[in-house]
């Protein structure tokens, strides 16, 4: 049976394919973007959990947009607008998927930075979209090219991760924040406002959401992958009632809902009294794994070699002399380190930068110590540099 | 912002719109496919769920295929080939979703028997496929009009509900389910078999499935909603890997895994020694209930109604003498009683034979009896028959 035409544009996730492979015995992973998994707020959730079976009712269909005392809870703790909704999804992902399925037509421009989330090139391209980079730099997107992408191309909308953008860690300054808010409201560009990480900063202040400058031309996505945990598949989207009721049309047909029980165990957690401290704690454990990893790096990565400090989230970005930077995850997956190269986060036929994403959240301080030892080894053997 | 051309298409689903509505106070609902609450085997599930805090494993991301031992467990369970394999989604739903993103190109032709399944033709219009409908008589389709249609149009899907069809009820006799599956063969047409109600049989012996005779040629999509509980949202698609695969990148998209704590308490549920059990209790509540509703509109039912027994499922399809069976729906409503009309399981443009879908799993023998007068009252005002 022939696949859609959609579909075969579509590659498989390579960092979902090898991630059995970083999950062989030996292999230090900083491949996946996996929270660690001692960090999960389990004692929060248990009497929750425990509870489940005195609730029935949550076992019986639900309602496509979620469980109401959730949606209530979202609408308070977000500050929601009086016609603005929450619709609750099976993680964010799912949000994003909705977002293009209900707005983006084959052919529609979507701007992205380069490079970009690899779950969002894959939605976007299986909504066949005409995906436009804009170039990332230190405090968020070139301004200068995306005015310019907006007042020539006139794209439909812009999808961007401020926080601690997945692969670079590139963080939006308030500046940039104000800007592109302005940008999306003249050129009427919606902005898709990715924060799954918002939450993990572990220096500075939290900056105001770039949809708070422009809350009708914005949709936001947040997950509770990292702040609670990715098996129960939670995040939410919100934006104004004329855009999300289309997402509940096409949740329909995709899920009818998302898990009721799931939902019910996410409310109790966001509202247990001490989950505020376990966010401050997950803070303090990621920060001390990145400043374990930052020194590792600044001391053996060899000459060529950069990153850029960040201040939160889940992920470092090295960039490297000129190689074949596929051939070398390969080669440091054999040397038992797995890492994420650059390819994967460009479209097809884009310049890409030769780099690698590392993650700093599943693995101990130990582990990131020998894994920094042999990854530059076999940098240093594939790239030819000392 | 604009919608997608598909999705202008798409109506929200009047069911899932009016259950609300169907539960205000005081209102019989037999407008749902809802199982009865108190029939969940939340006691089976008991020590499964309050056990989840003991297996923090299950909160970390999974597999995009599904948890790897109820995989295991789905490949004998339902004795898979060894070229087949199973992918766990959120819901039936949802793999009905992901077959038609994976394999359905705008105007690609399915085929459905008419009246057909809500949630299909949501789905298929999405995808904005060209549905054909053949007709549908008490044993099946009508094979003649369904070979005609496989010769002459080449369609690439039969969508079939062969177990007590909604919303008619109808089951599929065993000479029909191997000449279709010869047909399917024959013309190369891709049978998705959807078998949510195949378990809820309350007379006679369960027929093969449709695919068993012609296991490569199709795609089985089966449900835990009816005979586990529907807010977990569990549903399994299975068939040939050459199949799965694409569907495993479709669903990467979608919302990378189904939630696995709600996969792991699935799996005990099933192997709980006490579940084949469970099935023949639900099995004999809902016979009753059917006997009592069958038997009150036996009694009561005017002039110029009709309906055909059933040996299972959830529902009853009620044939009416011409009328305006939405205005008769709403009128129902506001005498308490909620049904859904014929109309909304046609496509637009087709010839609609006026009738009413009663569900009987979720109302009490007493309430079905009420429901029953409540509703003859309308039909008789509103048809102008006595």
């Amino acid at each position: 049976m022939e696949l859609t035409q959609a579909l075969q544009q579509i590659q498989p996730s390579y960092i979902r394919e090898i991630l059995s492979d970083a999950q062989a015995p030996g292999v230090i992973s900083l491949a996946g973007g996996l929270p660690d998994g001692n960090t999960f707020p389990i004692s929060l959730m248990e009497q929750s959990l425990t509870s489940l079976p005195e609730r029935p009712a949550l076992f019986q269909y639900g309602h496509t947009a979620g469980f109401a005392p959730l949606l209530d809870y979202f609408r308070k703790q977000y500050q929601l607008l009086d016609h603005h909704q929450a619709l609750v999804c099976t993680g964010s992902q799912q949000g994003l998927d909705l977002i293009a399925r209900a707005f983006v037509n084959p052919d529609d421009k979507v701007v992205m930075e380069a490079p970009s989330y690899l779950g969002a090139l894959q939605v976007f391209g299986l909504a066949q979209a005409n995906v436009i980079s804009v170039s990332q730099q230190v405090d968020g997107p070139n301004l200068e090219e995306l005015e310019a992408c907006f007042a020539h191309q006139a794209p439909k909308l812009f999808y961007a991760v401020p926080d601690f953008h997945n692969p670079t860690g590139v963080s939006w300054s308030l500046a940039v924040r104000q800007k592109v808010a302005q940008l999306c409201l003249q050129y009427d560009v919606t902005l898709v406002e990715d924060v799954p990480y918002r939450e993990l900063r572990f220096k500075g202040e939290m900056l105001p959401l770039v949809s708070s400058f422009c809350p009708d031309q914005a949709l936001v996505l947040r997950s509770y992958s990292k702040i609670a945990a990715p098996g129960m598949r939670m995040g939410v989207v919100t934006g104004k009632e004329e855009w999300i009721a289309p997402l509940i049309k096409v949740k329909q047909c995709a899920d009818l809902h998302s898990s009721v029980p799931m939902q019910a165990v996410l409310l109790d957690l966001l509202q247990h009294p001490n989950f505020d401290q376990h966010i401050v704690t997950l803070r303090s454990i990621y920060q001390e794994r990145y400043q374990c990893l930052a020194e590792q790096l600044r001391i053996k990565l060899p000459q060529g070699c950069k990153f850029n400090e960040v201040d939160g989230g889940m992920f470092i970005w090295v960039t490297l002399p000129e190689c074949d930077n596929f051939a070398l995850a390969k080669a440091a997956l054999k040397n038992k380190v797995a890492v994420v190269p650059s390819t994967v986060f460009y479209q097809q036929g884009e310049k890409i930068t030769p780099a690698l994403r590392l993650n700093f959240t599943n693995a101990t301080v130990e582990e990131l110590a020998e894994a920094v030892d042999r990854l530059v080894t076999v940098i240093k053997s594939e790239c030819g540099v000392m």
